[in-house]
């Protein structure tokens, strides 16, 4: 079915698609499957009845205001709230440093829109979060690739892809999505000195760094960065731009995030934000302050951090329990996944359809490769928050069913070395 | 202030600036000013009871799925209901044909990311719509402009311009943002045959179309599309995307719109969508839908049509009553704004510096064009649907004030010939 509407797509959509976890999405809601696929938060934990009292509060109090057009940056008291509250990671920022936006994901999306020209290279973790890689390729992003271990970046391959001078480098530190691990502090300091040395900024995503479960909080890259150090104005104002979110921490239903830059690129990106949307609604900023204030919200991480260690543990209890030998598995200090690496020679492809046989779906590893899926036919992302405590025991159970059953099909060749 | 970031801004944002309309929100919030400016909704009808018995029904019965991440294209039973309620004025959408957009601007942002390549033609009217050209002009469009009268836009005017071959037409056949008018129903099937005669598809933004004051409703261009009465195939599969929005029926604090376009195309937007930011916040449409449902809208339509028509007449009398016989102004027949033409001659910019004296604010003409600001030079827009009639009439009044002073320090030059 074509129409004059379908032969006049833009040259920059050529070869934008769907992303395979919302694809998947349809799948998931069979009855009876079990997913690790989703990044969603556990509904258990969503603070409904504080939902309730603040949507009460708003609408008695404010529905002028809160239904209303709004201001692009965003509700003045919840970006205040948001400063305060990162003052305590060390953050330093006024409100004039703090964007709202339609989730984190809208941060990428206007990130991409200010800083990439079509060609211009990002460095990236290899693998990377999904989401940005179809934020930054609408406008035409090229991809360097640096390899992550359990250490998070390796920082020691960065410097030839450093001077091969791509725009930025997009590094999520914190329990990464999608291999759950953590940027060592080391590395963290090898990393600003590089990119200071270089001259090459960093968007630093953060949307989990408050979910940790073990050992102790590593400074922020935008607090560590040279830039800010220098100056020390007492906020933001260098070369790291910092996203975070209420996805993890409230609700991702509110579609509510945030950037924080030096202000005179808060300004550019306000600019930009006006003609995506006008602004993000006011409704759910307004509620979403009154959720959060007066320290809820920590009240609250708490919690969140207990259901979902407990989660996590159960998780790798089981992968011990079930899985055979020769499969791996990250041990993530915080956040919602785990990566798993299958033994090579494994056809990813059909595991996934056993799987789906099993009544249990993963998201393959290829997804979140910018360069070479490949690279990703080893592994498996699985999200250890979603699912109950129970339900996570019995999914690894049949997922290693499914595993042993394409192991058991499966003639391995001896690893050659490489170059062979 | 300098960092790495602000030497590495992409081409694409090179002239992009903040709206004008946005940056006058500052002065329209000193005390005691009377504001025309902004396309705000009355606060007063804002259904507030409503949204309480909404949001707590929401958060009782379905909160899990009300605060969890959702589909991109939209929560299907707000989808249904806007397809039903198109249905009454004929527009045939299937829950296929329906995206849901952050308001109405986020649908205008992934039209232009979907068929804008740099350089491509838009045709638009003169004059338009500001938020579309901030959307379109981030994709590097560039614009044919064809003048609007009291009958919409000039259809006699198109053959010219249409074998130029733009991408597409952007057009508010129902009174018009920012000049109030509408277009004819003869005009609107010269429209689409000439669309259709050239192969030129339509945008039809209609965020105003059930706010008819008086006469009757004309058929939407998505309704008389050559393509669609052809295929006759029961939904909307033409050259015509239609888009509307509830920020002018509930609330835009909300940011909920929609677009209706052929699957096919609805597919490859929320592509883009879910690159731009996941999806449109699960919470607020699952609100928007027990506000809107059993019927609810249409009465509440009913109430703002009531509401707003008298403010319009409140200003129309005024005008009457206190600006000079040399000034003169639309009729809108429904919508949220006239649009009032000065003498040749009078310098607006003066002017807005005297209204704003006078505790009175407007926008001035010159910021709807696409191509030639010095065309809007004599126009201003104002709203009529925020203030309170008594406001009004004062605001009016104090205007008038200010266009008399500016008048009586001009010295007018007769006019001379077009060419000279």
């Amino acid at each position: 079915m074509s129409t004059a509407w379908t032969a006049r797509y833009a040259l920059r959509t050529k070869g934008i698609t769907s992303s395979a976890i919302r694809d998947l999405l349809k799948i998931t809601q069979r009855p009876g499957m079990i997913s690790f696929a989703g990044g969603l938060p556990a509904p258990d934990v969503f603070p409904i009845q504080r939902f309730e009292e603040a949507c009460h509060k708003v609408l008695t109090q404010q529905a002028a205001l809160a239904l209303q057009y709004g201001a692009t940056e965003g509700y003045g008291p919840l970006r205040e709230l948001i400063a305060n509250n990162m003052a305590r990671y060390g953050i330093k920022a006024k409100v004039e440093n703090v964007l709202i936006t339609s989730g984190s994901q809208q941060a990428l999306d206007l990130i991409g829109k200010l800083f990439i020209n079509r060609g211009d290279r990002v460095l990236v973790e290899a693998p990377t979060y999904l989401g940005a890689l179809q934020a930054f390729n609408v406008y035409g992003a090229e991809y360097v690739s640096v390899p992550v271990d359990d250490d998070g970046l390796r920082t020691d391959l960065l410097e030839t892809p450093l001077r091969s001078g791509p725009k930025f480098m997009y590094v999520l530190p914190n329990f990464q999505n999608p291999a759950g691990v953590t940027l060592s502090e080391g590395r963290r300091h090898e990393l600003v000195l590089l990119a200071d040395k270089y001259g090459i900024p960093i968007v630093e995503d953060d949307p989990y760094g408050q979910l940790r479960y073990e050992g102790e909080h590593l400074p922020a890259l935008v607090v560590l960065d040279r830039e800010n150090l220098r100056r020390d104005e007492g906020y933001s104002i260098g070369n790291v731009i910092y996203l975070s979110t209420f996805s993890k921490t409230l609700a991702p239903g509110l579609r509510l995030g945030w950037i924080v830059a030096p202000p005179e690129v808060i300004s550019k990106l306000a600019q930009l934000k006006q003609g995506a949307d006008l602004h993000t609604s006011t409704f759910t900023q307004f509620v979403a302050y009154e959720v959060a204030r007066d320290g809820f919200i920590d009240q609250h991480v708490k919690l969140i951090r207990k259901v979902y260690s407990e989660r996590r543990d159960v998780m790798l209890q089981a992968l011990k329990e079930f899985f055979p030998p020769a499969v791996s598995w990250t041990h993530p200090k915080g956040g919602l996944f785990l990566w798993v690496t299958l033994p090579q020679g494994l056809d990813m492809a059909a595991v996934f359809k056993s799987a789906v046989e099993h009544n249990v779906v993963f998201v393959q590893g290829d997804s979140f490769y910018a360069n070479d899926g490949r690279e990703g036919s080893r592994h498996m992302r699985l999200n250890f928050s979603n699912a109950a405590p129970e339900q996570i025991r019995e999914g690894i159970r049949r997922l290693a069913a499914a595993v042993k059953t394409e192991l058991a099909a499966t003639t391995f060749l001896p690893e050659l070395p490489v170059g062979v």
